[in-house]
């Protein structure tokens, strides 16, 4: 019997069998077919055929970047172009598996945060996922939770800068504009335009033009790129101790890719969010440790 | 045997004796006396006397306007006076009554309507109570969730407007800033200084310029106090939408004196915050109805 989690990404879809404490044991990876839920379909069952080699799989786990429902229908995953699709019940036809779960990806971080990494053991927590856009989800009496009506949580939406830049999602000023990966690469973009310096100075040797970039200045020592990354922590605590003063969570952990930066961008947040929240101080901050196979674990628990 | 509940308020001390029900059977009210935790002590055990009327009393309850540890000390109650005072232990040697209760005041308006009010059954729920400031606190899992780290909740100080007006706690763009009773008196003010009007009108012949007056033109008709009351709503409904973001709660509660305008100031609210908020739609926005005597009974409950 083994156990099989798949991540279904907007490029790649990242598969893997686990043993009993949730260790991969065996890896694959394959491209997302796009706006075409079948074919989707038969790359797990041949994915999953490929991972099992023979053993009867217990469970089948799948993480979607998009909503989903309690009856493991997609609602809506725009970066796959997948809208009202009973992906759960398709899997289970063509596969045999009882029990195919189905995940949204900030729900499945989260579950496997809770469970291996970084939020074990506590109460109420607070995980920001940081990408193209931000994500999240919230830990409540030692569960992942839901939202009060079930449809999840958008901590990214939160309301920052009130008539600010306008959002993806067609309102204005939400955290997502001053706080995501997105944000960061326009700091980026701006200092190419405006700025001599070592973002543009890489950009013009054909470095792509995106957080990554600027992170990785402002590691260097560059005063242009330290300054940047500095108005981008500063908004990102603000966010910080703006969930401080609502929930004061045990734990704050940050995820996604800008989490990689490590301790380089933990500490000015561990340094500013005590002085800009309601009660001078804060629980930790962390970064998330399930990393990149949070999502084919997290399916599973 | 009798239970007796105290609000202690900045001006006023209310006083009750309940039944099982938790209706009010007797009442009192005295001047508070100021930055004197001794001469409170004994003006509450002396309504304690009056208000039992020679039955045993066997819970006193005592809410108080800031912040009370687990041990029932007053940490900090700005507008009492009163700070690292230890009114438990002091009212337990006063009045040999075994279960004294101590609580701060939001707490026990969010225990009321738990109870017997607006919020009475729900799982996930959200009161703001609008006064000078804005104060509030969270139902999870049905029960008052008092911060992960057990500080209470300081909804009134998330952020709303990066950058905006300084607000009381020393931070820019709180909640607090847009959607008091203080922000309402504010644009009252403005009003009397820029346009002519009811507002200004009522001013000059001796009406105080407060939130009240503001709502009470508004109400009238007038049309410069409809546009500021729409402009104060449209604040408040972003504050609301981006709670609703994060914890998308069954129900949500507008206390304090400005949800006395009812239906006036929740329409437009129920109007607006579901076109603000993420999911197009939200929970059920309803006045508190524990009213004036929430401090008295959610100090007992």
């Amino acid at each position: 019997m083994i156990k099989l989690g798949f991540d279904i990404g907007g490029t790649t879809v990242k598969a893997g069998a686990v043993d009993e404490e949730y260790r991969i044991i065996r890896k694959l990876a394959r491209p997302t077919p796009k706006c075409d839920g079948a074919a989707l379909c038969l790359l797990i069952a041949d994915m999953a055929r490929e991972l099992a080699n023979g053993d009867e799989i217990s469970a089948l786990g799948i993480t979607v970047p998009g909503s989903v429902d309690k009856e493991g229908r997609i609602v809506a995953a725009v970066n796959l172009g997948l809208f009202d699709f009973p992906i759960r019940e398709k899997m289970e036809k063509l596969t045999s598996v009882n029990e195919v779960i189905v995940r949204n990806d900030a729900d499945a971080a989260g579950e496997a945060e809770l469970a291996l990494g970084a939020l074990k053991g506590v109460n109420t927590g607070l995980i920001l996922t940081i990408g193209t856009g931000v994500g999240g989800c919230l830990v409540l009496g030692g569960r992942l939770f839901h939202g009060g009506l079930d449809r999840g949580t958008e901590l990214g939406h939160a309301m920052l800068d009130r008539g600010g830049m306008l959002c993806g999602c067609g309102h204005r000023g939400c955290i997502e504009t001053l706080c995501s990966a997105t944000a960061i690469r326009r700091l980026a973009e701006a200092a190419c335009r405006e700025e001599d310096g070592m973002i543009r100075e890489l950009a013009e040797k054909g470095r792509e033009v995106d957080a990554k970039l600027l992170i990785d200045c402002a590691i260097a020592g560059d005063g242009e790129a330290l300054r940047l990354f500095d108005e981008y922590t500063d908004a990102l605590a603000d966010a910080i101790a703006s969930f401080v003063n609502i929930l004061d969570p045990e734990v704050i952990v940050l995820g996604g890719g800008v989490s990689g930066a490590g301790d380089f961008i933990l500490d000015p947040l561990r340094k500013k969010v005590p002085e800009k929240c309601f009660f001078g101080s804060c629980g930790k901050i962390l970064a998330a440790e399930a990393g990149n196979d949070a999502g084919v674990i997290g399916s599973l628990i």
